[in-house]
């Protein structure tokens, strides 16, 4: 982010920042001209509860029930159930040091969000990565990896499954409903013999942003799963990034423990930006918003992989995202991609700036780091950056090559 | 909090909430207007950085220059120093995070900011309560904890002092420049001894909250103190609480692990409420908001103390509050305030809420923890809810007593 917003010149295809023309500009300030209006106003500009601002979580009950095709008298969905956090980055946080002690260990994608593995590292947790398929999690990996522990006597020590199940970053791989079903099944099965809940944490962060207007229901909505299901979202990336806030639907006793733990931090989340969302929920204009924004990244997606058919050579291989804000990039094995390497150093001479994938990889040494890929970012840079940042990316790949 | 929003009935003399009357609706809403106008507008609602909006930073930088009487070229109050967060209360937790291990001490006043207390309860920190005097921190008190540590062989687990410095939270309480001066110097003459810096966390929250307008130079202004002074402070209670912005300045090692910590937490604080707080800064309503925010709190503690002359038996005492929004009360020892106590019991009865006296003592078991005073606020209730709050106190002490 630094070296982005940093570096005028250098086109940053790596940080995960949103599309500046499609903020919502007009639509905060209608939004703010209506709330700072009228005798009850100054209340925005009051502390809220610790938990959330209760019209937004309600809204945000609903938003979800409706997603999940679920009753919308479920109980599974109640809006106490809910947190809001700043940024659902804040309540990932918040998961770690409720959920974890040193030592323990988390399953995680291989690859998955970075800056979570970070988060993992700094309170000492451990990962074991899972393979993924085009379709999701793998489960003859997961189902291995889960026996391996469990013959090493090391099962005791896992206490949850982290996935970003949609449109994912980095890959762009949403893991489909019957594989979420069936992992959930698979991690109960091993709880026995772990002595504890294993939790599924579903941060589905890029949900709503599918450019193929196909969603796929959470695991909150199957059988008996809401007490082993964790979900964790945000409405920062589809409304507006500098306005933070996210949510998450969390069992007992975690419910109590993330809150407490919230009430630390910062006793609740800046009211005034919940009831900026709100308002944008309840009047419409966050529907309206979504619709723009998918559009505008999937044109933006397009733009970015008709430039690599363009540039890259044909050994680079990439999936065309269908959601999100990422593009994951595979080379041949011997091209190295990381921050020491040849291709990082000719791309930053190039002027353009990628996110290295093995940082996307948790520290596992049961198998090595892949070293050979890369994620792109189409979310903030402009139609021309993209096509001129792949021009350049291409150049220094064929110059590397 | 929760109590004070659940129950309508109640009148709430226990939450930090601030005024609603006064809160900024109308600055706030000017801002807004000319924040969200023009061609960078969107920028405002956009991702900022982890450390902060730099326009937010150098305005602060020279508002604590000027405020502390430093030269403006002094490199201690440099832009760079200082980390933007969600309210101060978000900065004292990641510096929890930063500075102790689970078993160090912290030395902190006898009573404290209770939330802060369980923030070290949280990470296993234990706390020495130092004494205190009506001008802050007993010196004597100071020295002999520090003797006994070193005598235990404990010094070596002590990082930090904690004070809480202007109008104190919960006593209203300032330490005066001379002791704050000394505590530094008796702090580093320990530090050979501990092995490592020993830092002073000032927490200047209620600075600007002060009715009688004179101000005391912070920590940071004495020669040689910058690199073991942590100063953290907010813009939240004294402009509004509903947009959280707070903000420290950090000496390095710990800037720049606190920044990473911050990273972790959220990436940084929420641009837009930064932008907000900016322009109220640089277009001067901040300041007016302050003198206002000034007038209307000593008329409310005013208020409250004349209430209380009038409606509590005599041997109730307290100090007329020169800033802030606490007063603290003392009952005769015999009367005990804790929440399990008959008055607690009889003020619920009464429909009035205080905050136990006892809630404000760290576990220390050098001494007992005093349980006859309470923290009354005249942040939130109106006028009109603090007479009648007092009155209600004033029945259930004679009733008690």
């Amino acid at each position: 982010m630094r070296e982005g917003l940093e570096h005028p010149g250098l086109i940053s295809l790596a940080a995960g920042f949103t599309d500046n023309p499609t903020l919502p500009v007009t639509e905060t300030r209608t939004i703010i001209e209506s709330l700072l209006k009228g005798k009850s106003s100054s209340s925005s500009l009051q502390y809220g509860t610790t938990y959330g601002d209760d019209p937004l979580r309600k809204l945000t009950a609903q938003r979800l029930t409706q997603m999940d095709k679920c009753s919308k008298q479920s109980k599974d969905y109640h809006p106490d159930r809910f947190l809001i956090t700043h940024g659902s980055q804040q309540l990932l946080y918040i998961l770690n040091e409720v959920l974890f002690d040193p030592g323990d260990i988390v399953l995680i994608e291989d690859p998955s969000y970075f800056v979570y593995l970070g988060i993992m590292q700094s309170h000492g947790v451990r990962g074991k990565g899972i393979q993924m398929e085009p379709d999701g999690l793998d489960l003859l990996s997961l189902e291995t990896t889960l026996n391996t522990l469990k013959k090493s006597g090391e099962l005791a020590r896992l206490k949850a499954l982290y996935l970003v199940s949609y449109h994912s970053n980095p890959t762009g791989v949403t893991t489909c409903a019957a594989k979420k079903e069936a992992a959930l099944k698979i991690l109960k099965s091993y709880e026995k013999a772990a002595g504890h809940p294993i939790y599924l944490i579903e941060d589905a962060a890029y949900r709503e942003l599918s450019f193929i207007g196909k969603d796929t229901p959470s695991a909150l909505s199957f059988n008996n799963a809401s007490d082993r299901v964790i979900y964790t979202s945000t409405y920062s990336k589809p409304f507006a990034t500098g306005i933070r806030v996210g949510y998450g639907l969390l069992p007992e006793p975690v419910l109590t423990a993330a809150t407490r733990v919230k009430g630390n931090h910062d006793f609740g989340t800046a009211n005034f930006l919940q009831q900026i969302l709100s308002k944008a929920i309840s009047g419409g204009k966050y529907k309206e918003h979504i619709q723009k924004l998918r559009k505008r990244y999937a044109s933006k997606a397009r733009a970015m992989t008709r430039a690599c058919e363009k540039h890259f050579p044909e050994k680079v291989k990439w999936e065309n995202p269908e959601g999100g804000l990422y593009l994951w990039v595979n080379l041949p094995k011997k091209i190295k991609t990381g921050l020491k390497s040849k291709l990082f150093k000719q791309a930053l001479k190039q002027q353009v700036l990628y996110v290295p994938g093995n940082l996307c990889y948790c520290d596992d040494d049961t198998r090595p780091k892949p070293n050979h890929q890369m994620r792109l970012s189409f979310g903030s840079a402009s139609v021309k950056d993209i096509e001129e940042g792949i021009t350049r990316l291409g150049r220094a790949i064929k110059r590397v090559m």
